[in-house]
């Protein structure tokens, strides 16, 4: 996969902002790939993302800090009052999976990372539990039990953030695991922390939804996957996705085909991610 | 389309149920057309509804009180505690559609009634607004304003109660009615009224449910068709549906795609109603 | 509605196409509302649709013949080997409808267009069948029946043709006409005739796809717009849709669910043709 | 999971089909879980599916034979002129899985058989490559490479044919299985080879579907799993399934969203088949 750089911007609407973007890139040889925009008329927002080929570029981007490409662009930020930032495709990020015992997601993640799906790095797989080690050593992927318990949340989360530090994590997957993390922990990984609920959001909020769902006798059941934020299940949702049930399904068969769902909206949900495609505006997500 | 007798049962889960009825129709000259049943774990009830051809059978199916077939049916119906009706696709039910302003799902219902997808009689369109008399006149429907207000509300549903009287309806469907009914009237027809709500219940109950949606920024928006109960938006789920949204749609686009999710999910319910398909158990349905 | 105007590009793919573009409207006072573009590897090919707001646009766009705004776009157009147009919201494009006895999409389309879902006017219907009048009374639509046997196959297009052009027609939507159009009649409209087939193309090409469906056993069923050309239902592909089906149905069952489906991809290609979102290149659509 | 039989029949469309099996059922203490049968109007067949349990029945379902079963069954099938087939949950068929180099369905159907989803035993894994060999391994399956040629097919056919009679297998899925078997051996084996075709047939029979998809502009691609029969992606269709896809998407893109497709769809027809769920008439398929 050849290299692409990914501009993301969210400033206040206003004219011009389209053709200034574009132009800064053409003006220093990048090949626009992809151009996405979104005007939110609500917030007043504008949104972009521009994919371009930097093998022309003329700003240095090999450069940690980007000094070079800062330093031309924020006359251009400034003005316009943007939030941006600037991806490369080169650059793999690091994502930590934290999982319980429930394993669907995880061997679909590691194995859509294995097949080369995922262009992200997986330096850790964290649980609570030991019964996933045997998958994680078989895709070779280092596996840490942070046992945690009513009394020692503190100490567990504490663990859990040194580990996402010494691993220089850029973002954690909750794939099914089954402790809910304290606000002081969600508040240090805004728009950092993903997670699988296995509901279609707002609907059947909080524990056992699969249960929820039978005793309502709806005709879809289906599973979201959104940030984590301080309120529960309330974060901003990024794929959400239904599958048909009927009277015969019990509990079980809920469950069963829930986890197909859980598996592929997740697994989206982390690609949009990882891909640079996911911009957030107040509690909802733009993808491009 | 050939007359055929539908035979709905429910009663407490026994063995020998599906062979009793079978045999009885069976013994008395009927041809099973379809057989479904299904056998409830939680509730530890039986439901079944078997379609046959009359044609040959030797029970009177055209006295009104079904005199005959009740005297021979029910030494069974005693013996397994059965809740039972039979009904006839040459009966066609009579069914009053209730609307206000919005007149998708009414043009809908008609056209469909129109083309023979609906087999029952409309006697009677009722409104709260004169709008809708043109496409009521096209379709040769007699339409009523029943005007109601905050302070007629009990003598409008009298008035409603009596029309529902006078033209003998079976059931009624809120195709869009956005009046809430008391729960005096609701009570009186129970598994006789239903609605379409414009959301993917339990998602989004009560009003200006697309607003909601926009708001939560969901990935999918949906509409439910149930029976009215006292609890609003909280009656048995006949049928559900989702369509897809993204960023670039806006509150006005939710509600255009949601137009058409209404219109198939309110078309099927009163389809699966008419055609006798749908059992109550507990809160919720079988449709078979 | 405001008015908005539409630039639609197709040129071969080169660096600073959106630079350029994006910096004609905006140096000429107008705001980007969306924009949108796509490079087709295989082609070459660099497709762009960008949607202003001209309050502010300094370039005379009253004008039938856009003369102003093309001198100045020349250039551009010129130097880039753009084919481009230049559409407005202000200008409702004219369709022609054709039917013949099956009423399900016209009758949808009169529908949606009386409800402002289409932002087209509808000069006429034209029907090998005098079936339909009233409903085309109803919307007040002109209905003319043109009869068309295998003998008069000539005389009966060219009196379509004729109505076309005094009636200005823009595009002509086939609502199930039944009458396969010469390849001379055809070819006179590029990518201004919409069809829907009903069947998931390319399966069952040709006549009575519900029947070869059937008889084939598929699970679903489906539905396809596509703009008309020579060869027979392989035309660009505008939309599809499909919907699950089983042994339980009939062929008279997939034709009724058949018929919404086909109701709903029609009016979503009609709806996007209308907006100007659809764009060609070789024989497939972008639906921006 | 407690065990059930299941009593399946195919006849004949008859008077008292339902009412006689039932009964026997039922008189020999059976107490009947699921019914459900399906009378095709075309062919005049009957199929029926009675799921019971056995725990009171009275006659002898532990003899391999079935012979006491036989003996006081067979008048009732041959009175009705029925093929007929009792199956027990408790007995777990045995499935041979034949992979080539893409792993993606091998992977799923694997952790699915392990993860419970799946009632039926592996006892081998046949490949044309060795590839697949550590993941055979991490779930502790045999693997067996037969290595095949254009001038060895009939040994590698005869190979695999003498794996299957040594092990015993109920049923063979081709879990994108790239050899084409030979009609010999297709004919050994009559609804018992399950294959999963990655397009929506009978679209893009043949190679390459993805890429026939691409080419051709579908704003859908599908999966579909059929068993395998002399004529190429023509056998009875068992399920199928779409997904969107848009000019955005590449042939690596078709070819990702098709991999979940395929997974999906190829488990689905797999568990139906262990359920003893499908029935065949004709070219076609019931699943009940």
């Amino acid at each position: 996969m050849k290299n692409s750089a990914i501009l993301l911007v969210s400033c206040p609407d206003a004219k011009g902002e389209v053709a200034t973007i574009a132009d800064f890139v053409y003006r220093h040889g990048g090949n626009i790939l992809h151009a996405d925009e979104h005007a939110d008329e609500e917030s007043g927002l504008f949104l972009m993302r521009v994919e371009f080929d930097p093998k022309d570029f003329d700003l240095d981007l090999t450069d940690k800090h980007l000094t070079d490409f800062s330093k031309h662009f924020s006359p251009i930020a400034d003005k316009f009052r943007m939030n941006w930032r600037l991806a490369q495709s080169s650059h793999r990020p690091r994502m930590i999976i934290l999982v319980s015992k429930y394993d669907h997601c995880l061997v679909d993640l590691l194995y859509r990372h294995q097949s080369g799906e995922l262009s992200c790095d997986i330096p850790l797989i964290i649980s609570n539990h030991p019964d996933n080690q045997p998958i994680a050593d078989f895709y070779k992927i280092p596996y840490v039990v942070v046992s945690t318990t009513r009394d020692n949340k503190r100490e567990s989360e504490a663990q859990i953030h040194s580990l996402i530090q010494v691993h220089q994590a850029d973002f954690l997957v909750l794939a099914r695991y089954m402790q809910v993390l304290s606000n002081d922990f969600v508040n240090r990984y805004p728009q950092r922390i993903i997670n699988i609920h296995h509901s279609f959001l707002p609907a059947f909020i909080g524990a056992r939804p699969y249960h929820q769902a039978f005793t309502r006798g709806v005709k879809l059941i289906g599973a979201t996957s959104h940030y984590v934020t301080e309120v529960l299940d309330d974060g901003p949702i990024i794929e959400q996705d239904v599958v048909r049930v009927s009277h015969r399904d019990t509990v079980e068969d809920l469950i069963r085909k829930g986890r197909d769902l859980e598996k592929v909206v997740l697994s989206r949900a982390v690609r949009w991610h990882v891909e640079n495609r996911v911009l957030l505006y107040g509690n909802k997500t733009v993808v491009f």
